[in-house]
């Protein structure tokens, strides 16, 4: 029987977030957001946290907060129209959690300098973010506040997109050298891709890898109808593919990633039962004789029907703002409680508890 | 009336600390411990705060918490042997102040990593700990971590060796970004230096610029008289001194640097009354005729007068234990106090106290 008890089931966990730096979009929802709610629905996790990484967002929008302040209120409104469920899920804002940045600040002795220079990830966003050599030191070190943030919940699984994978290599580094320097206390995370390749990283609708509110690339979750079919129908698509009767290419023409990230058989029946699936239309369009305009269409259809009811359910909570305030109250109590936990025994570990039990005197 | 009101004199506010990584020696007693309490004393101050900086000591001893812990008490027993008197100052831990590494998470979007690598005081300490590129990131953001720790108790006025200069200009630059960027909150500090230029940097009892433990060329505060005289008696002088009647160099020579820093006219009298003063000493051994045995046991008998009632205060304490480990929870307490409520204002200026009266509904 003890045996028992001690091989008993780990407890499942799940930690995820985005920066309130603009109103989510559906690179966000296929690429993080559903996957999120599936697993919220699936049953299997124990615990549930969703991060509003308000701090994180502030480490290259100092200069702007009032930016980060009002993206906060619209990504808990985001979460809630996709189906992010208060009662299963807690939401809640990083910067009223600051146990968060203690951890982060005793994690900073176990990294060096020239380890977070040789991060993937931050080297990509400096030389998108054209910083070079006035990177600020926050958003420098900001692969060791994210391991704070994973660990303070002892999450097991992170649910996020395939280029968040050197940020976990480095969290589950940290962990590692905690735990080998002070004792085992703290627990390595594992990472969750999304599982349909397509969702890895939407392109814009320009085509441009990136999504980014200053290209004007993005649907948003929040966008109205009209405004999402203008999108879709001015999408890029093969630049080649010039008159109906030519062979087109699907591979990195977006209106088809698109309908391979949201396209599911029962659309075809619904809005294009020409064909029975995706793949018939994929081959159309390769070997000529079906116009961009066709498949657009279809894709608006596609998407109208998904983001029809996350638009309406936005459109609910917009008129219920002060209980999405009392949701992100009551999500980052919950939170703060979790990670004051994480962080004595952190400090326990490190031996750095003196006031308990005189500790001190010992 | 009204006008006399604004220009009501600023609060005059001291922070200053040390690292708890081993004793306190004679070097720190003359560069900094004398000064804090004569100003202490000098009625001048409306707050002190005296910080022991475990968690800064941490940034490049994570493989030995032990140590750092261990000294935390040596710190506290140092302090109140020199005279640091807990009725006027607050004595405290930085890691039972966690607000501090709040703050420090904010500055760091204040700072660029190119500045950081130009700070002198963190250049010269990389170099001489044999760092390189396997820098602590914890130890490279010190500076702003120092910052955030003046900033916290609104020190106007910081008691430091000469060191100390880049790391209070790193933290007036933080201050000035952090107003001009989120409206006036912070206070710049100033640096008070020992007035006694000898005081600035005592070297080693070997003759080196740095005292250090693993040298093993200090003079600890708690040695005992025999082990000071023993060291004293095997301080380096001139090189070139060889025979009692050779002309000395009074220059770069220790014994001569000590007694500049330790000696006073009344010693003379007391303890070598065929000179009147330092100036006839050093002019004797200068032009020749002057042994350094002799010259060893003047400074020995300075020393000595100098270090006994400090060495007997902290025996008195050693008996106490249990009362120091009281005067840190009260010091810490009050610091955390302080630190909170700045910490407050500076959430205000950032907006980032959403919770606070709505404000995430503005």
């Amino acid at each position: 029987m003890r045996l028992m008890k001690k091989e008993k089931r780990m407890k499942q966990i799940i930690l995820t977030g985005d920066r309130p730096t603009g109103r989510l979009h559906v690179g966000h929802y296929v690429g993080s957001l559903k996957e999120r709610v599936r697993l919220q629905n699936s049953g299997k996790f124990d615990e549930i946290y969703i991060m509003i990484a308000d701090a994180q967002a502030l480490t290259d929008n100092a200069d702007n907060p009032e930016k980060v302040r009002q993206n906060v209120l619209q990504v808990a409104l985001d979460y809630l129209a996709v189906g992010i469920d208060p009662a299963k899920a807690h939401i809640f804002i990083q910067s009223m959690v600051p146990q968060l940045t203690e951890l982060s600040f005793y994690y900073m002795n176990l990294v060096t300098v020239s380890r977070l220079q040789r991060n993937p990830t931050v080297k990509a966003e400096i030389q998108q973010k054209n910083f070079e050599s006035s990177i600020p030191v926050g958003f420098f070190t900001y692969p060791i506040s994210q391991a704070a943030d994973i660990t303070a919940f002892k999450a097991t699984t992170v649910p996020a997109g395939e280029d968040q994978r050197p940020m976990i290599e480095q969290c589950c580094e940290i962990v590692h050298k905690f735990n080998a320097v002070y004792g085992e206390t703290l627990v390595e995370p594992e990472i969750v891709l999304p599982q349909n390749s397509a969702c890895l990283r939407l392109p814009g609708t320009d085509g441009k890898a990136k999504m980014s509110k200053s290209l004007g690339n993005c649907i948003y979750l929040s966008d109205e109808p009209e405004d999402i079919k203008k999108k879709i129908m001015s999408m890029y698509t093969d630049p080649n593919h010039l008159r109906v009767q030519d062979p087109g290419k699907v591979e990195g023409n977006p209106v088809f990633i698109y309908l391979d990230a949201f396209s599911r058989p029962e659309h075809f029946a619904e809005f294009l039962p020409e064909y029975q699936n995706l793949d018939e239309l994929k081959a159309h369009y390769q070997r000529g004789g079906l116009g961009d305009v066709k498949v657009k269409k279809f894709l608006n259809s596609v998407m109208q029907a998904e983001l029809e009811p996350i638009r309406n359910r936005r459109k609910e909570w917009e008129q219920r703002l002060p209980e999405v305030v009392e949701i992100l109250k009551e999500g980052s109590a919950v939170a703060e409680k979790t990670a004051a936990a994480t962080l004595a025994e952190v400090r326990k570990s490190m031996k750095i508890d003196y006031f308990t039990d005189d500790n001190l005197l010992k």
